[in-house]
């Protein structure tokens, strides 16, 4: 039984954080932390938790929230969060973070995709990049664990394999998502009237910050420099993301051999699945990836589509995943 | 006052087709036919006419159908328009065609998409593509209008300033389609449960018959022969296209001037707007296509979104265009 | 050709008047005012409008806001309203006001449904109810137009009849809304997040303000004191309203004369249509209110439900049905 | 660990029957039988399952569907579903009915809402309704339990505590539901296009069968002869029901004691919640029943608003927590 602190735990991360950790055997949540709520039963806030659990939001600067813990999931705004890494990596606690501050290798692509001075660059080397396909070994020993971005996460498993084994000319990711990714602040954009029955695309070309991210895994795990474009587009959607990608390869791979190579890359894994029809339903509120592998020969194109929770895979319930990974459960704990 | 006839009546141009022409101060429905509901009043199956028009479905084998108009929509399914098709032209009443029996040159090619051979090979050279924005002076003589597919409306009007002049590398095209497009029977796939909270892809890659029109339409009107990627996929609601383009470029051609070049072809069209972002509330239930203009340099490759209502510019509104083109009325009129 | 100013015209029901206003053959809108918005083009806080009218915002406060107009449609919110009803009445400007200041006779009312005290009650018996069902005569000679509530609207359509011809023991009406009645501005209430996929009771009982209107109106047109339980529920759409309303009788009366009782009432109503079953597609942007009767003897209760949407009907749309009265226009200009 | 059957389970129940049992520490499920997928896999047919269970659909008329197994569920249409509980009671197998078989004690209450003679009317008396917060100790021995339908379920919650205590006049449940409750089966009621935006009331008055079961609960349960009103109505979402129910009293009960009333019928309740607000996100996919209690004096009546996901509670849920009562499981094991 290990013991954990969410910190910033009042938005949709921490929702789903509380809502995985609950049918979690071997976790205990001490403290969930909100400066805005402190004092709030956390199912005052969140209906759903109502007879569940009698957890209160506590203060995030009390002397005891990183006390006796062994792991703090930070849910805090990045800029924010890396201050919150640096304290609990100074006690000795695990922190697991689910904001971008740890994502990227260098504090200068850091500022270029942030414009924010990184202020603890030392530690960036010491975290590690929290999706479990590519570093799960890496993940085991981490001491700073920077969870994967949702957009990230869902271009990422859809074009490793690609980018593994075949020389990969330009990308496109199409990604489309539902409103929660955005966070749970009522603003302009995330109305039902301005959402409910809408396409908006936004931050298209080279202008969303998960491409850091992205280009920054594929040099580091594979040693290959790719460029790509990403389209965000909100959909009339609560949670999920589909990514159409569209990988454009030097020399054409077969579409059967394509499949084998992804089936391959993720042989074994307990949240991938290679699927043959794409249906976000299938993902919603679970941790699975959904993979699916196409192409065109003409264009030399393979395209690979992809889908995930958002707000699972592609934040809290994969922060669990890496946590199960850093602390010796079965991966799967929490998450079926 | 011209004179009209819906064959055909019962689906969802048919409905559409209605709601405008009863504000189009120049016509006069005479006939909306439907096998299955001859006799029912039309506001019986669309309650929303109530009070408004007192047409009732009659049936399209009725000798009258085509007597004494000037005009026969065909709303009929592809295969089964043509025969209409002949009929009307043997009669000399201008055709609109709002299937996809008319829209491909050649019979052979027709052949290759639609798994069916044409039966009136010899019409097809007397039929204009109706797309206003292309073939405008065409279209004023027309007798048999080949009303323009919802995904090709939106992907051509994204990509025919490109076309015509730039050198173009490769396009993909991802479009985001709302359900009304698959029509109104009940399926599996339609139903609220799985439509709800959903992102489905489908006919991804080479697969959607409406490539067939657009290369097609590339190749006679700028004498390109364009080869593309066309994804449409169901989003979560009833009615609009959202496509998002790629268009990569054999040379690279500034934002600026590729925006300049957009706004140069459409000068003056009526129904096409150069917007900074793209909103699909802003067109739905209007005859407008909404066109955004971006670029990735690093990637050569223009970014082109464009937002349109399957059932108005991209079936219905655009077929009254087309008429209004045909019959010298104002183009605008019914669609504002 | 008239001449109207839109005073606080950036919200919901200004957009939907400046919709409705840019069809109607004999208006001419002069001035959109909006604090916030001063020197914005109106199509690019609603985009939907670009390429239909070149309307900026302009400041209420302007000398020439109410000068060389005709009517003065006010958009503001109550207690905000009144002191620009004031201000039209005072110029000589018919004055329809959309917000509540002026539907309630009695000022002591007023202050008890709005906890405000009225700043001009001797303006309260100049007003005009705006349900033209009920009023069309006053209508027609009103300088001060108090626009009926949207569950106001929906409820007192449904009960007129049975309150003008039977005797009713009580009323309960279950009034199912979509989110526009609550406005635009974001708020935790109206994100996509909490709308979607949910069904939200609020102010049940006798907590909302529209009773106090209904009531009113019962007691002064029917010489009637009734007293309702007024249920509404927030539920997963953009627009429209449908009331259950469960009407108990002194004595019971036969469906089939409930219907005839309902039909000659609104026999020659250009909005209202007496329906067999409610679908709210069927009224959602239009001006029509349908109605169904029916009841259950057993229970000395007739049931009627009402469909309107709440923008047009209950807002907007009916401003301009009064409008059109009190100018002599045809009552159904602009709205068809 | 026990082992169950499901028959006929390839709907919506047996999909939540499935979903809920995977989780279910004490049981195994050997059989999911379907007609029409006879061989298919589970996880072909609902994809969401791939990676989590092997089961294939089997034939419900194999030798083997009962033998050996300790429960059936099962998941037929009426008067299907009255044969398959025959089998299992003459096999000694403990039935679990989620249809209306057995719901209503009287053969003859059963034909007149079923419009169907009852096959078996020996064993309506050995059948127990599968409400546990009413019949907890019958529950324990069922042999045949008839498990509650989702309207009921609703209503009966929100009324029990009154009609067992206070003087009830009359009760009206104003019932909105999601499309779940209807099936899977696409029809012209369940499409997107239908259901989306859109508030449709049915079978209101006195024509819903639901009726029957919960007057025929309070007569035996509490010797009360209660006559109501229920209006069903679609909403747009998926999953849920929110009955908003309205009390008459003989005589008027303070609120504040009718809500301790309620609180004390519902003490130790696993899954009633008492509550002070209504959001139906609160209770979907969860087993819980949320209820809120007030009342307007003025009109002698209370207003009791309750809320349950149809397919958990008012299905598939509420039939595993009848299973967890009838085998001496936690009761809410799986549910959590």
């Amino acid at each position: 039984m290990i013991k954990v602190s969410i910190i910033g735990g009042s938005g949709l991360t921490g929702r789903e954080l509380v809502r995985i950790l609950l049918k979690h055997s071997g976790v205990e949540i001490c403290h969930v932390t909100s400066r805005q709520y402190v004092g709030t039963d956390f199912s005052a806030l969140y209906p759903e938790f109502k007879g569940q659990t009698d957890l209160k939001f506590t203060d995030p600067d009390a002397k005891d929230v990183l006390s006796g813990v062994d792991a703090a999931f930070i849910c805090l705004p990045h800029t924010e969060a890396m201050e919150f890494v640096k304290k609990a990596y100074d006690k000795g606690v695990k922190a697991i973070d689910l904001s971008a501050d740890f994502r990227i290798k260098s504090a200068a692509e850091y500022k270029k995709w942030y414009k924010h001075e990184h202020k603890h660059p030392q530690l960036l080397k010491k975290s590690v990049y929290g999706q479990p396909e590519l570093y799960r070994e890496q993940i085991e020993n981490a001491l700073i664990l920077a969870n994967a971005g949702c957009h990230a996460t869902a271009t990422i498993l859809g074009i490793a394999p690609a980018v593994a084994s075949f020389g990969v000319e330009g990308i496109v990711s199409d990604s489309k998502t539902g409103i929660s990714g955005a966070g749970a602040k009522p603003t302009d954009t995330n109305t039902y009237m301005n959402i409910s029955e809408n396409v908006i695309p936004y931050n298209f070309g080279r202008k969303h910050r998960h491409i850091g991210e992205i280009e920054d895994v594929m040099l580091h795990k594979f040693g290959k420099k790719i460029s790509m474009i990403l389209t965000p587009q909100l959909t009339s959607l609560d949670r999920g993301i589909v990514a159409t990608i569209y990988i454009r390869l030097k020399k054409w791979v077969d579409v059967e051999k394509a499949k084998k190579a992804y089936a391959d890359f993720y042989a074994g894994e307990p949240f991938v699945r290679m699927v043959d029809s794409i249906n976000l339903h299938a993902v919603q509120n679970t941790n699975y990836c959904d993979i699916l592998v196409d192409g065109v020969k003409e264009e030399n194109t393979l395209i690979v589509i992809t889908a995930i929770d958002n707000l699972v895979k592609g934040a809290s319930g994969q922060a669990v995943q890496n946590m199960n990974i850093m602390f010796g459960f079965d991966e799967k704990e929490g998450l079926l």
